[in-house]
């Protein structure tokens, strides 16, 4: 179902070639200038245009590969063990959908990495194993399946698995494609172990009661200081909102992960949201600018991305692109089902580039 | 322990009275004027100066007498049936402390008030009952004791109890004495009962998960969504802080309760905070600005203010006033004790006007 | 024209004395208690209430009285020479109306004051002289006749005129009142004289292009950069504003002295605007909360208060109470008439309650 | 002057390619994914990395061929009659550096173009003629030399010369590039001829007086208010300001042009600055994020960018890439010098992604 603009009209570029134009273009072109009239149609287009495409990746068939890695590199070799999912239409970026990068890393028990920072943030969501743990800026956080763990532009960062834990699997989000496309990334390696700043799970217990912030905190980061929202905690406030709310007709019941301290998106570049869909429930469809990955936490079902069906269960991700025409659905009729999902909505909200559009035809529902 | 300011130096008003300069004041009186160093001194303090005291009000004292409001006089009759209490220096003004009022109220099962607003902002503490409710603008919210619940400014209200609940008494705060001296107070009667606009507990189930925020808010107002700061939270809040926070030296374990879309205050001009103090602490004395009504919410102690001590345990009630010396001991080696507070800080912190200042002698103890 | 309001109806207190509940009365006093129905209407008024009343202060009276201060005490001696104007209603907290204070402060060619400050905020509307000068936080400011000058709170100020020039006469607003009655002002002397830390009019200069900011600006006070709203710059934008804008029913052309780093009030407690009212003009009446003092800059005409006319012309002061009506009247045919007034607006509109209403009979005029 | 960085290190990629990986690769790859290690330098680069070159486009060789557009096409078939440049490295995505779009558009007098909009934000800086002017959102702007306009985005906008005026030429800058890479970008075309909404000229009148807002002003947009900064206006401005400034060692005195009612840049996408070179000055060198496109609209001088020299005079137009080394030199020894330029800082600054460096060697000179 794709709007048709006509570009014969007022106000688009209709000029036709002539030589005379011909050998002015030309002309131009050795000033380092062209004329507007030969590709304003292009470059102002009626709706907002992708250039990626809707993407499912299945974890049956990437956990063994993932694993696979463990015994290929070592975290030291590779800076990073991690298998990345890349967009078939953004290879060139390395991107999973628009300027968003994902990957999947594995941890074995005993194994830590070093501690860098780069100006592209990250975030992760943990899908297997035990004993897992993340540093960041000092604050050594534990954390365990469906935890969602926050790592800010510019914080050291280092990650581990306890020795006696289990090998831990986690899926990376970074926004390191739009960052370099900015022109502002860059790395630094931290010269040694980073030093604990203070207890484990400083800041998560700290800020662990909805509504309460510490009378003391002069927290002046611009991210959030909750650096994990925890699935025991995520999960019910999930149950107990659904109790309420009817939800979004499109997203069932779904909470953004905020920073308790401005309500706001936990990171600048980044956010993420956790949504429940009731069972039986079939969502209607929108599109809207942003780009997002999924991961399923919880249950299975299928999402109709641009008119595709894409199918997931646990631990699969997928991807819808900006503008893509999406809905939900899940498959159970009597057990809930989750998806996790970050995006780049913080850029798309602060540059006043968000738009949605709900699906006009067939009661909202795409004809697959 | 007073700061000692001498008057007679450059910078203040040293002028001396003569014949001729009080036929000059006589003049001037005559044309709605006097002259400023008659009574420059008086106005420009050296320091902050409240006109209040501190006080306690001891619940077995009140108890019995909030109770017996109850047969005296009906909610209608009285518009609401409460005992408040009032600083011995602002009876003028019907505070318990500085622009601060307090009150106790109590309803029985069966009974409920009409609705009304005010410019005024209201809060209440919950001490006593069972199937207490309240109706902010159209959400009906149900308390249980320790519970806290805000009413804000404008916002149409009227409380009850559930024919099969028990006795509710609750502590009243309002802002009335400083809207009133602002100037700006207004009052309206709710024509009948306030048609409920969503199911029961709405707001608090839906805010119930820290750092999670409906992806659909659209909360434009500016005070707290979050109608209710349940106890069953809080204090498991305050415990997980405990455990790895050394907490304030003047306050031990100290929560804001925040509106969780700002990080700020729940409402534009009284906040409230949620105290834990370990078993057996003594905290260090500090003065500041602002004015502070405390409830005890759990177990006993006492409080030095300026210099005097007040012995509390749950449910008395007592004030700080603006720029006292306090410091707080929890008397149980093994248990802790809690207290709730609130005060007008937003207003202080929003005019600019906050300072404090730690006691500098004694190691921090003022001496009884 | 006041509204009419029965406290006979539900949601009103209407309890009735009786012998028993004189004896509860007096049994909850002696515990610091009083029963909230005996003062509920009173507390609970159902409009704002001010205490002030509408007053007009002619220079021509003052001017001969401010200047003989000048011959009766030296301003080190009083501290500041100053005549305070005070409201007939308010002489317990000197205030002029409401909690804002103002006065005349007169300083003769090579005087100047020593330095001192305070948490109370002060701002200056200069009438009379040449070559006055004040210096706030080592920025020396230069002014000249209808200039706006702010001192905000707790910044270093003194004052001063150049030897070779003319005695200057200004008008003083200070919020001492309302800093008092929160109970948080202070006030120090400085130890010699401030230390000039930017050539004079640095901050007027450099903020003095409408929509340009230094790029590498780090101001982080919580008040205006600009100093000084120069006469020679605000009259011309009145001017220009006028040819494009009708203006305000009840204001003319009416421009708020802003920072310009914020678009908001100058300081954090008091707000200034200046009006221009055409030849003619004649404005509908309206009441709203806030208090303000006003100073005729420029022209002569008349206000009518709460249905009293006060006639006013180049530097007559005059206040309007909280919640009283009023409107404006330029009673030349040929001439514009200016306005200054400063304000408690920014207390008013940071705490939730500011309102207004229309003069709703009579085509919008008050009958004398 | 390159930062040497090396890869072989701990916190690095450093995985040797053998047969088994590379089979590992070819699986991954037919699943969309990818080992991280294979393109983890690459992707996470040392510093930030702009794939824009500097460029200088010289109006004497511009101007004719700007001219003759207007003889080969009319604005309605060309829709906008622009000329635009483009840097040698950004071809394929139109833009003159980084992600920013500009072009030089002639429009002679009677013409007028019809009016459109589009999620892209536009702005102009007038380079010739007279009797211009824009139409924005109902606001009619006339503009001369030198004055700098905006059109945010999602605004209605047309352009027109008055018929007694002469032929205009003017710089649009737009960030057609950046919103289409974020997929967001839009375009409508108006029905017919916008209606005015207001006098010609309303806003930037009405908002004419620096620290001076209407008191009734209810501005709810994201951008400023002020679509016009006159030249009559801002080149007085930045002689006061050089009065008591140093100024930037980088920039001479340099001023944002900014929203009067926040302090912050006229556009959520794009700002712009205004920039004074004093005779024979001559600035320091840095590098910062961020890309900027540069008009010289007085005098005549150079920058060096990245070691190389540019030589400018008035009309010319050149732009910086992201993290490139620039500095600045008035070759007038009496004479001051000016530059327009705008930029992306708003993403930039939103995102976190400000970063800047002195050059460090030198004493701040780069070596030709």
């Amino acid at each position: 179902m794709e709007d048709i603009h006509n570009d014969d009209v007022i106000g688009r570029a209709r000029v036709k070639d002539t030589p005379e134009l011909e050998a002015y273009y030309k002309e131009l072109e050795g000033l380092g200038a062209g004329a507007l009239w030969t590709v304003a149609n292009d470059i102002e287009p009626w709706e907002p245009r992708s250039s990626s495409v809707p993407m499912l990746w299945e974890y049956d068939n990437l956990r063994e590969l993932v694993l696979k890695s463990s015994e290929l590199v070592t975290p030291e070799q590779a800076g990073r063990r991690v298998v990345y999912l890349v967009n078939d239409k953004r290879k060139d970026v390395s991107a999973a959908v628009g300027w968003l990068y994902t990957g999947i890393q594995v941890t074995r028990p005993g194994e830590s990495t070093s501690a860098h920072r780069h100006k592209a943030s990250a975030l992760r969501f943990i899908m297997e194993g035990e004993g897992g743990y993340t540093v960041v800026d000092g604050n050594k956080v534990t954390f365990e399946v469906n935890d969602f763990v926050i790592t800010p532009n510019s914080a050291w960062h280092e990650h581990g698995v306890a020795e006696n834990g289990k090998t831990c699997i986690w899926q990376d989000g970074l926004d390191i494609p739009l960052v370099n496309a900015l022109e502002a990334n860059d790395y630094a390696v931290f010269d040694g172990k980073q030093p604990l700043t203070a207890p484990a799970n400083y800041l998560p217990l700290t800020y662990s009661g909805a509504g309460l912030v510490p009378q003391d905190a002069n927290w002046d980061k611009p991210y959030s200081p909750l650096f994990k929202y925890a699935w025991k905690d995520v999960y019910p406030a999930l149950l107990e909102a659904a109790k309420v709310n009817e939800g979004s007709p499109y997203d069932g019941i779904i909470m953004q992960y905020s920073n308790p301290l401005t309500g706001g998106h936990v990171m600048q570049t980044m956010g993420a949201s956790i949504q429940l869909l009731r069972a039986g429930e079939h969502t209607k469809a929108h599109k809207h600018t942003g780009s997002f990955v999924y991961q399923c936490a919880k249950g299975k079902g299928y999402s109709i991305i641009n008119g595709k069906r894409f199918d997931w269960k646990e631990r699969d991700i997928f991807c819808v692109p900006s503008w893509a025409w999406h809905e939900h659905v899940n498959l159970s009729e009597t057990e809930d089902a989750c998806l996790f999902s970050f995006n780049d909505l913080p850029v798309i909200e602060k540059l006043g580039l968000y738009q949605e559009k709900e699906y006009p035809e067939n009661n909202g529902h795409q004809v697959l």
